[in-house]
């Protein structure tokens, strides 16, 4: 492979380094490992042109959606400054107003020139409204003030209202860091305190809600604000989970058959100090450990971590997806069972690809583990990012790692094509605050030095025992596994730069100090092995322009499954580096569906950059076959099987299918285009495959 | 394999031949290949134990369960004669009372002294309280005329009216035929009458409803009564279909994401003249289809006759589990795409099954041809009867093909370990009344003379050309391929026994004439290949007495799937005869769990009958092995391919995963017992499996 770096967005200009801090911003007396990099600034690369689309497309897009659907209408409705019907049928409809709030906040927050910010007047519009529309006491949540009315804080289960008070808190702090100002925080207090007010022991409700989120929200806001209360009240919550509050024996949502959704659905199955496994919905269940973590951040609680740490085990080894994506069943929006890790039905909420992250950089902050990190990594760049058109302007709700030639859309949210907007639409602002608060989950400190956890051109500083150290970083990351890190503020005194080999790495190569070009002379007698917990460490006394080149082996590979993993079982995938790969049919001209097609697992892969195709990509080519299909099968595709693999029929029937004829394979080898899986469903409907099979 | 007959339930006395016309009573100008035969008995074997069971317990149990759950209160809160809430949120409770009326209509049916017969006065007593329960119109449904009652006819698409009506039509029917009373009938033909002035062109409603069901129930009034509308009825719901009359793009029972369910749900996707495959609900789509053919039976539209094979073929090809189940996914209870056919998340409803046994019935007499005598004696053996306990009292909605060792049971109504009832009640009366009708499945004649479609033992006879014509049938099936007839009326003349090989024997013999012990030691030179299309034809001038002794092959066999099939990629199930087979954890000592047993395809497959377990079973015992587990895979349980096989690992990072600990795989042959599968979950709770990996 060529260390010339493809064509690309040009580099931004670098910009003053700003201190932004982000989503996690630990309180004075957390107990964790590491501490979020006081700034980071991504100013190049893969994500800047990711991140460019997002606030220059996505977030742009947002004022006039929330206008036409509906979302701004139902908060005039509870305002009381505009009439007519509710629109939609979902209670959770502010949070989409709230998400994009906490969106624009994050990259309002990076913004130099913030009166210039373009979607500033949109902004305080909707921070009026929302002051607006909310009640005397705090309360505010536009379908039951305005829909049931009588029914505040009763239907538990299904009302979302602590769910809206959550991103209410969350796009309000974002907005605080942002701004400085008090006006969105204010609205956003007095619904906490409303909340504070309502719920505990002893209080009018001794209650939980259905859909967690107002658990991290509130150690957010206590760490704004400093107040205490805020933190109990979210210990509260975390603690009163798994005592049956919710399990009323009746059905949610009409559902015809009872049960699910039930208490896993919900969350209230088990505490979560002796849960076994991640279980039930899968966002409700990872929202709920990012607010666990928080808490346990705050306050040391060992036997939540220790909770935690089980869970993601479980989670990790038996229910994730290659792709990081996390879900296996349509209905109830839930886990599986383990190993239970469908491709053409994997749910993969792009929501719950959003929550992982956030639980898992809290995570690798508790514990300073790579763990966490990688499978951030994993997810980031897959799961996650497929969940939004390379345009910024479609989305995915589900990600599933299959789409059969003989898919039949049958439109709606939860489709195997993209959709401008979903009825239930939680993933797209939720992209959006992801990627625009995405340098905060880049890189790290703490008394001893600066860690670097994900890889990406840009900037990023924080304080170390002995002061402010900063470096950049040059990178291509991830088409190319060269990642070159130069101190700009050295400190005094000797500090740790810490780089995550990544979980995939299998070789790396590092040069400490000298010139590049020396650097990569010297590459071949470096060829090391990751080391043992993931951390590459290098102690020193740094000067100024001082560089570290980290050269990550980026040979494209076969990866299989656990055998239990039963859905891909004479399968392999291909991935090179962070990035799973998938088959899309418009890439296979030689092969008329993907059906059919057989990867040759001997014949090896070759690596082709291709800066004309879908904004630049890397492919991995393979090789292949079309499979025969069975002769003479006729109506029943079940068969005797023979020993010889040569197939013969009881009795086939009259076969007059009018399915298409049989394809005629041949033992031609097929070239076979392998995409990142990220940037699927950006080109005309198709199949796709992420498991090819080898025979 | 000895031919001795394994010990089973003492034969009945055979009873006097009492014609039971079956659930399709054809018109008389039908356009039918073949007619159901006049009387059929099930006097002994495998069958009459089931139905025995169904008569004698799951029967008898209704009542009480009706009055328990409120279906019977809901219906006096209709008439007037209680007070109270409505009880359950399903506008379709009726149809619980209406399908165990049915049920135990066709069960009176066969009974001799029906004045004893245990069931009649709550027969009569529910008869009553529909007829109180009636409005003055006509219109009879519960739900409407006490929760909605201003909204009659207008959600057509979730209001199950015209399904409630159908099921109650049916149960007359079958009420009718049984007694010859007219009470039940009045009321049907009231609600009938009345939706006939309501629905159709230039009346109030030009609709459709939801959920199919009506079309087949007013065919089959029509054939009771002789009144043409109700036919012309059936044809307009028929064709009024797929003209999105049910698509005003809202969600259904508030669903979060709109669509589906959608047009394909409520099968309002395409007029079914133009259909190019099954989808949408499974049960809707089966219903529909039979009362399609009931109406291409009676009006002979060749065009209906070609779109319903078009559909067979589509679905039989790409969307039929193994056990004749259908329907892949939970959400929505639909069909998949072509060749997605899950095994653990199979959704193969029982009223799936019903429905499709239903529809095939009314294609094989169509058209005479076998293939779907075939797919009715899989759909009996396998998907249809696991949905019953071997004990009559529990059931399973779903019928999934794998149960993994992780499962984690949720409760509710689909989950997979059987319950006493559903909130969604609708498959234990469905499998109550297709037990109960289950005689008229079996044989049918036509002017040639006499054909068996399925083998139970028992008599069967009709007019042929001829005259009337009857034959007796002992057998073991499916414990062992011998299948004797007797000739008991020979009629006039020549005629035509006409015996089904199944679709999955590839070898028998056949004995014509003679006494049974000259046909055993004939049999060595006459084995044959199965006819090619499936019918056995012997035609000859009969007298009472003759015997033809067919013996079916029943050696043990591996199956394997199209390859297109990615969910069972690398497996091989067991099947013998008609049944498919399945391992239970409970039976497999040697093995932990079911989710690391590796089958060997090459160690042949022995049979042991059992007539101590599951009521009396033949076993089919296999030989494999424990999988070891991968070694070093840490938390994620993917990891590169190896060309030899084995694994290495990027980093496994620190296990501490609190997983069972790593199983200790040896070369140890293990002994694998599969059962039929219709027996699972008949035992302790427990994995489950049909497709074995056989590496």
């Amino acid at each position: 492979m060529s260390l010339t770096p493809p064509p690309g967005p040009p580099p931004a200009p670098t910009p003053a380094r700003t201190p932004v801090p982000g989503p996690v911003r630990l309180g004075e007396r957390a107990q964790v490992a590491l501490r979020p990099a006081g700034s980071a600034r991504v100013t190049g690369g893969f994500w800047y042109e990711r991140r460019r689309v997002n606030a220059e497309v996505s977030i742009p897009q947002g004022p006039a959606l929330l206008d036409s659907v509906g979302n701004l209408h139902n908060l005039r409705l509870a305002a009381g400054t505009a009439t007519g019907e509710y629109r939609g049928e979902l209670p959770f409809l502010d949070t989409d107003v709230t998400k994009w709030l906490e969106a624009a906040s994050w990259q309002l927050a990076e913004t130099d020139r913030k009166e210039e910010f373009a979607q500033a007047e949109d902004m305080d519009r909707m921070i009026r409204l929302l002051a607006e529309a909310q009640q005397d006491d705090g309360y505010l949540q536009s379908y039951y003030q305005v829909v049931k009315p009588g029914l505040r804080f009763v239907e538990l289960r299904w009302g979302h209202e602590l769910y809206c008070a959550g991103h209410l808190i969350q796009a309000a702090v974002a907005h605080h860091r942002a701004t400085g100002r008090e006006d969105l925080l204010t609205v956003a207090r007095r619904c906490a305190d409303h909340i504070d007010d309502t719920f505990g022991p002893g209080k009018p409700v001794d209650g939980i809600p259905g859909h967690p989120e107002i658990e991290t929200a509130l150690v957010e806001l206590y760490r704004e604000t400093g107040e205490r209360r805020y933190l109990d009240l979210a210990g509260y919550f975390v603690d009163r989970r798994g005592h049956g509050l919710l399990s009323d024996g009746r059905p949610m949502l009409g559902d015809a058959h009872a049960v699910p959704p039930g208490p896993a659905y919900c969350q209230d199955h088990v505490p979560v100090r002796e849960a076994e496994t991640v279980t039930g919905h899968v966002v409700r269940q990872l929202y709920l450990l990012a607010g666990v973590a928080d808490v346990a951040a705050e306050t040391g609680d060992p036997q939540l971590r220790t909770a935690m740490e089980r869970l993601w085990e479980a989670m990790t080894t038996t229910k994730t997806h290659l792709t990081g994506g996390l879900g296996a069943h349509h209905e109830s929006e839930d886990f599986g069972d383990p190993y239970e890790l469908p491709n053409e039905r994997a749910y993969c909420e792009t929501c719950a690809a959003v929550a992982s992250i956030q639980w898992n950089w809290r995570m690798a902050l508790l514990t300073g583990e790579t763990r966490y990190s990688d499978l951030i990594e994993r997810t980031l760049f897959n799961g996650f990012l497929s969940g939004v058109s390379l345009d910024g302007l479609r989305w995915l709700y589900v990600n599933p790692l299959q789409v059969r030639d003989g898919y039949e859309y049958r439109g709606g949210d939860i489709g195997s094509r993209r959709t401008p907007w979903f009825t239930c639409a939680c993933c797209p602002p939720n992209v959006m605050r992801m990627l625009a608060s995405l340098p905060h989950y880049l890189a790290s400190t703490d008394t001893d030095g600066l860690q670097l956890h994900q890889y990406a051109t840009g900037s990023y500083s924080g304080l170390t025992g002995g002061g402010l150290v900063a470096v950049r970083v040059d990178t291509d990351y991830p088409w190319q596994g060269r990642i070159a890190v130069t101190v700009e503020e050295a400190g005094p005194g000797e500090w740790t730069l810490s780089m995550r080999v990544p979980q995939w790495c299998e070789q790396y190569t590092l040069v400490i100090g000298g010139t590049p070009a020396q650097q990569e002379q010297e590459q071949e007698q470096q060829q090391e092995q990751a080391p043992e917990d993931g951390w590459l460490r290098i102690r020193r006394t740094w000067q100024p322009g001082d560089t570290v080149v980290l050269n990550l082996g980026m040979e494209p590979r076969l990866t299989e499954a656990d055998p239990r993993v039963d859905a891909v079982r004479g399968c392999v995938a291909v991935e090179r580096g962070p990035l799973v790969h998938c088959l899309e049919q418009v890439d296979q001209p030689g092969a008329p569906g993907l059906d059919d097609i057989v990867l040759d697992p001997t014949a090896g892969l070759t690596v082709r950059h291709r800066p004309d195709l879908l904004g630049g990509v890397t492919t991995v080519i393979g090789t292949g076959r079309l499979r025969a299909r069975p002769a003479g099968q006729g109506w029943w595709p079940y068969r005797v099987a023979r020993a010889t693999g040569d197939a013969a029929q009881a009795r086939d029937g009259v076969n007059t299918s009018t399915e298409a004829p049989m394809n005629t394979p041949t033992d031609a080898p097929l070239e076979l285009t392998a995409i990142p899986y990220y940037a699927w469903a950006n080109r005309e409907d198709g199949s796709m495959r992420v498991w090819l099979p080898t025979s």
